[in-house]
């Protein structure tokens, strides 16, 4: 099933299942669609799509991909690489990614398969982990490299916080749908040409270690989003480098869950 | 006023003022006591306090003392230096905080002013920021420092966001009743013994600055807590180096908002 959330014309957040039938409307329900004795909604037309969750928080991993260590010269990691990114910088599919009028000119792109947990997930191992995920999405780890690198220490966290650096969507696909997410085709196209292209077999730790091991550091709530990491091919590594600029569309495509597409465009 | 958050004996998550006079007691309302129209609740016996708010993010500050940017051998920063815990690490007064299973032996002690947001601030200036801020609550930053600087390349997040590494409380006192919380006494104390104290006119950026210089980046929604960095004299730095164990009782005094205590315990 593909879960979406959306802005519906009476003006209410509701989640719903996308039907390709009728894309303009769905039935509607107000609680998060893990939650228990959920009934159905009513049918209400779709104003907007929104991120399909509303994260509690977002755990992102960094170096996750062999290629990309390589890229940015940092090496394998034997645990996975924790960063958090806000959860005020999650925008939805088609929705503007912003540039900050406070300044970065180095914006760039991070194809990433992104899971949410729909079950709370505390020191499970690899096989139980399964059953806390609810299912995957698409997310684009926006990231001002200048405050990621130069303007912070050295801490991630404020480069890959501004508001609409974490793009998700356009929809959740249960995982009932996906029988291996450890082998789907990951791109990122800008502007029509394709600027990372890999495969999430290529991951260091793959899904179920990262709920794994991430759950032996804390609790993984229902509504905890998880980023995979990003393979090689990001901006800042591109001789020359590559980033985000007004007008700019951006796209996040994986095999079997869709395509997440956003616009750039300036604060005003 | 004092805002507790609390289990009441009914089951029920609910906030409420704190009264010296029945202090057993409080009258319960379920919304966040930033929202409007609230109206007053009935009147309910307190099971256990818990932390005075479930934040929407935790942002916090790294060096924002200048003697524990000495201690640290981390130079004065020029921005605030942001980074984020989890919002499943919150922990309230007298609960315990759990040194993890999964394996640290260098668990330190952060103590820290909070300050809770209460209305929307994006782009605010200095002068605009106390408008946005709704009190203030004691604060732990606890942190694994071996995850902290060496297992996670550099990064601090995952050290710091363990279950129950962000005690929060005992409750918020609101902003009315702090003249300045620039110039307040703040102190951590193990086991009866003074290990950290200063001022918070120590901090080299001051509470309205840490408002507005981060609402430059990213959206501070009502609910989020910023923690806004520790003074010297935390367990690392010591010589020798002091971590905490089980059975520790670590405090937090800050002067006009109170004393957040918590014991130490092992993962069972």
């Amino acid at each position: 099933m593909k879960i979406i959330r959306f802005l519906s014309e009476s003006g209410k957040t509701l989640y719903g299942a996308y039907s390709k039938r009728r894309p303009g409307t769905a039935e509607g329900i107000e609680k998060e669609p893990w939650s228990k004795n959920i009934t159905g909604g009513g049918e209400e037309k779709i104003r907007k799509l929104l991120a399909p969750v509303a994260p509690v928080n977002i755990l992102a991993l960094g170096i996750n991909y062999r290629k990309h260590g390589e890229e940015t010269a940092l090496s394998i990691p034997s645990e996975p690489i924790l960063f958090l990114k806000a959860t005020s910088s999650v925008t939805g599919p088609d929705h503007p990614i912003v540039l900050p009028a406070a300044g970065s000119d180095q914006v760039d792109y991070e194809a990433e398969l992104a899971l949410v947990i729909g079950k709370t997930a505390k020191n499970v191992t690899p096989a139980e982990a399964w059953d806390c995920i609810f299912g995957f999405t698409c997310a684009n780890d926006v990231s001002a490299r200048d405050w990621q690198f130069e303007r912070q220490k050295g801490q991630w966290a404020r480069g890959k916080s501004f508001d609409t650096f974490c793009p998700l969507g356009p929809w959740i696909v249960t995982k009932d749908e996906i029988d291996d997410p450890d082998d789907l085709a990951i791109r990122a196209v800008l502007n029509g040409r394709t600027v990372q292209e890999s495969r999430t077999s290529e991951m260091i730790f793959n899904v179920r270690t990262i709920v794994s091991r991430l759950s032996r550091s804390m609790t993984l709530h229902p509504g905890t989003v998880i980023l995979t990491g990003t393979p090689e091919g990001v901006g800042f590594a591109r001789r020359p480098p590559v980033f985000l600029k007004p007008g700019d569309v951006i796209r996040v495509e994986i095999e079997k869950i869709g395509t997440l597409s956003n616009r750039v465009i300036a604060e005003s």
